[in-house]
């Protein structure tokens, strides 16, 4: 049985800090109970975020458990640069282990790891779950995923942040509607929520991100069409480029989808403002050629754009995308603002797959 | 005080697969008593690898007990792609462990955190060293590497297993021979056991590959001109090329030595003859655009070229080397087989640095 989960984001509840919480009230809000924020505490996920509809913010944990049905596992909300479990949060995830409740988190910093923690868990019959947590006999990649029967699509990103995920999911399922078998490879700790399962890459062993990759990717394909592996980070940045790509040579992707915030000039926080974002013709380029790199006799291509426009005015978001598309002669759509059918049927034509014929 | 070791590399005593053990016979040569091969036991490590000299392989641990001096400390000379240890192997380490000797290891098995040893060398009162441990308090690199005073040389490869600590090594040699202020920032397990530290950067969380190469980097680069940051891997290798990547954002050179087999058509092993190498114009090409990625306004440049000609005659290999100078315009050399002098010429060149005044 999924857990109901009330999801912590006190004085992080936005969508630059608490990716983990957004993407869970986005896809399995029906498990969502409450968040968990005194900062926004009486409104709605809905008013804070623009989706989520009803689920409440309430100020503390003792509240959630007030609701009916109350939560019986608390998910940490955020994923920060780093992994780490912020100081101030110790106290709150000690006393939700003593009243009871389970707590699932994709930091690095793995919980069950934490000798308080775990004498907690164990006191109170309660369990941890670190999403992050890497399956215990991985190995290098061999490029073993080149040959899947499934169609492989990657989402990979001219910054991180920009919604490689949601894509992978929407993409999915607009697949999934027309009666394709497509499967997702989830790679993040919000991916492996969601989904149920799947490796973050992200925290293996360097030395076996491919080979990491390469299972996720192996395993999502069994009885799939299509898989959607979702990315990681992004070539440009100087921080995560080198899970990018172990994650492209190891999902081996027989296409790519390219993702963007358009108007961003620089890597995202200002720590990073040194690194210039080149064009986005320029960013389907070295993405290709970065995969022709281990496959110069099978290269993979950009086969559409997706856009991340939640800061732009409509007719400012119309004008990037469509600009964009003419530049590089690919399909572009921010799929949640304007329907992901144009990647859907991007990936149908590259991938050779029909619509099963509706009943 | 350092330990005298026996290097272990039963059946595996040869220039492919004992690594570890080749590079510290090279680089060491004082602390090491003996070589463990059943195979080749009887001659010397200069008989079977053409350095080494005089120093002796024996058949087993117990045998190079009886030698004057013996060994305090038995070294894993293996670091075989997975990183594990071979399990015939075990009981040999148990035995070594009950014969009061230390364990030095490089495998990505931490052998200190296996029940059965810790007990034993507990027992014994002994130490085991894994070379590859991380730190535990490693993070996301930031870019600082790229404001340090020294001088930043990465060596790249076309291929793993090229020469890129050995070109590392030698051309900081040939740097301190000037008397430049060069350091070495070792990144494998070879390169911090020669050394005496560095952060074996493929050992490390994946998301912390750029954070590690980045400490280790600003770390050597205290009081040095010239910093020699030890490759991993490579770009065109799909096991290893986000361990690579991540080490040049994390490394953020001035400068690259690329590093390459003449004649090597494909990524070594059979297993990776999918992976079609490109010429090595085009290998200075693709590594000076994945540094422009992240630095597009001061670009990293390729500033030699190093040859690693072992299996080539004299005169194939003065040609090979040749023909590559005349279509980078770069300078080529074997340095092991033919001096270091035009790369560290090469070096000091690009760092604005003169050789000290002899006196």
């Amino acid at each position: 049985m999924q857990p109901r989960f009330a999801i912590l984001a006190e004085r992080r509840f936005d969508k630059e800090n608490a990716k983990t919480a957004t993407g869970a009230i986005r896809y399995i809000p029906d498990q969502i109970v409450a968040v968990i924020d005194s900062e926004t505490a009486g409104r709605t996920a809905g008013d804070v975020l623009g989706y989520g509809g009803d689920i409440p913010v309430v100020a503390t944990i003792a509240d959630s458990l007030e609701l009916d049905p109350p939560p019986d596992a608390l998910l940490i909300g955020i994923a920060p640069p780093g992994g780490g479990l912020p100081a101030e949060w110790r106290s709150m995830i000690a006393s939700t282990l003593e009243r009871g409740l389970s707590i699932w988190s994709g930091l690095h910093t793995a919980i069950g790891h934490d000798p308080e923690f775990r004498r907690l868990a164990d006191e109170h019959g309660v369990e941890i779950r670190d999403l992050r947590l890497p399956p215990p006999d991985l190995t290098i990649g061999t490029g073993a995923a080149r040959h899947t029967d499934a169609y492989r699509v990657l989402t990979v990103g001219m910054d991180c942040n920009v919604g490689k995920m949601t894509v992978s999911l929407e993409v999915r399922r607009g697949l999934t509607e027309r009666g394709v078998q497509a499967a997702f490879g989830g790679t993040g700790q919000t991916g492996i929520l969601i989904d149920g399962h799947g490796i973050s890459v992200d925290a293996v062993v360097a030395d076996f991100i491919s080979g990491a990759a390469e299972r996720l990717t192996l395993e999502a394909a069994v009885d799939a069409d299509v898989v959607l592996v979702e990315g990681q980070g992004s070539l440009l940045h100087p921080s995560y480029s080198g899970v990018t790509l172990g994650l492209m040579h190891g999902a081996m992707p027989d296409a790519m989808i390219l993702c963007w915030m358009p108007g961003r000039p620089f890597i995202y926080g200002g720590r990073y403002d040194w690194v210039q974002l080149p064009s986005i013709e320029e960013g389907v380029r070295l993405h290709e050629e970065a995969m022709a790199w281990v496959c110069p006799e099978q290269p993979s291509r950009v086969i559409g754009l997706a856009a991340n426009t939640h800061n732009m005015t409509e007719s400012d978001a119309r004008r990037a995308i469509e600009e964009a598309g003419e530049r590089t002669g690919l399909p572009a759509v921010d799929p949640i603002r304007f329907g992901m059918e144009p990647l859907v049927d991007a990936v149908m034509k590259a991938a050779g797959v029909s619509a099963a014929p509706t009943v």
